[in-house]
């Protein structure tokens, strides 16, 4: 089977309307609903729960609750997700503090460096040695990093957290990485979301100033 | 004039296709080439270009150089673009250590910071206490900002950005800040970027289980 991004997507929106409707009360869902909720046809719907064997009652629909729970375990949000940082720099160390990820099943387990001033053992989230690296990712069965190393470091970091057996990568340095299908990588373009900030406060002013 | 997000956003990708197609050796384009480029109807295309008094040649399209010009004028994209960091902790830091900003024509003038032994007025990008923060914007113009201060003060700091003149924010605050439509608000969410990773090795792996 061959996986398609666009449909990890849909699933996740499809999690997201779900969780929606749930909240509002409902019980059962139709694959119309979830179509007009997602922006798609909702043959698309069908084909895409039909893909992860996700059957619903032919009159009858999706019940909400099962439905949330089969997407969950799809997506991966039924359990604790492991992932290590590489860098201790500004990035790297924003990442270790960030609240965000916790309320999302999100857990640094470690963070791996190459300078030793660095290393902390003791650290709840510990900085160790970038020769570590290997043996506690196999350890821990550890599929996910976050990359946060300088630029020209990044395509290495890469190459050594893929040996490690990483699957899946959210890259913060300014550089495109790019791999084989087997592997999942997120550029985060951090210019391109400031940039979007700087179009619309221009076309804003220009607009003020043609009324 | 009502400004339309998803406006701006095709005005963006207008403007990546025609440096595509220049850098092809192409000189003209017309509206069906930019409407297949950028997937959207050629009708769409003129309506956007006309919003914004861009003309073409009725049979002859338009020129190419013509319209990145234009299109940069439009997006602010002939300019540097200043902007201020609120917060000097690690996100801040990173940020004004960030080497993808100006090659894009970003250009980072100050940070601001609460914690006066973080100040440093001789640093290249000057550490400046949070009082000084208002003269500083109207002094240089200043229209943007990224806020990277702790969740806890992102709503504060934003009303004190906005007071000053700030017309657009990139927040990495995980909260989701909000305001009228005169304000542009670039909440970036980390954890739903690294959420999409985790998505994406989870169904990788239960498609190899099912093969």
């Amino acid at each position: 089977m061959i996986i398609n991004k666009n449909c990890i997507l849909r699933l996740s929106r499809y999690k997201n309307a779900l969780t929606r409707l749930k909240s509002l009360g409902f019980v059962k869902v139709f694959s119309d609903n979830l179509a007009d909720a997602v922006g798609v046809a909702s043959s698309q719907v069908r084909k895409d729960f039909s893909l992860f064997d996700i059957q619903g009652k032919k009159k009858g629909g999706y019940l909400i609750d099962e439905l949330i729970e089969k997407l969950n375990i799809i997506l991966g949000k039924n359990k604790v997700q492991k992932v290590v940082v590489l860098g201790a720099g500004n990035m790297g160390t924003a990442m270790m503090n960030y609240r965000g990820f916790e309320k999302e099943g999100i857990k640094i387990m470690a963070c791996f460096e190459i300078d030793p001033e660095k290393f902390n053992r003791d650290a709840i989230i510990p900085i160790l040695p970038l020769d570590e690296l290997k043996t506690f990712i196999k350890e821990h069965k550890i599929k996910l990093a976050i990359l946060a190393v300088p630029d020209m470091a990044a395509q290495q970091a890469w190459g050594m957290l893929k040996d490690a057996g990483i699957q899946g990568v959210m890259n913060f340095a300014p550089i495109r990485l790019r791999d084989a299908e087997d592997y999942v990588i997120n550029n985060v373009n951090l210019e391109l979301e400031l940039e979007n900030v700087v179009y619309f406060v221009n076309a804003l002013n220009r607009s003020k100033a043609k009324e």
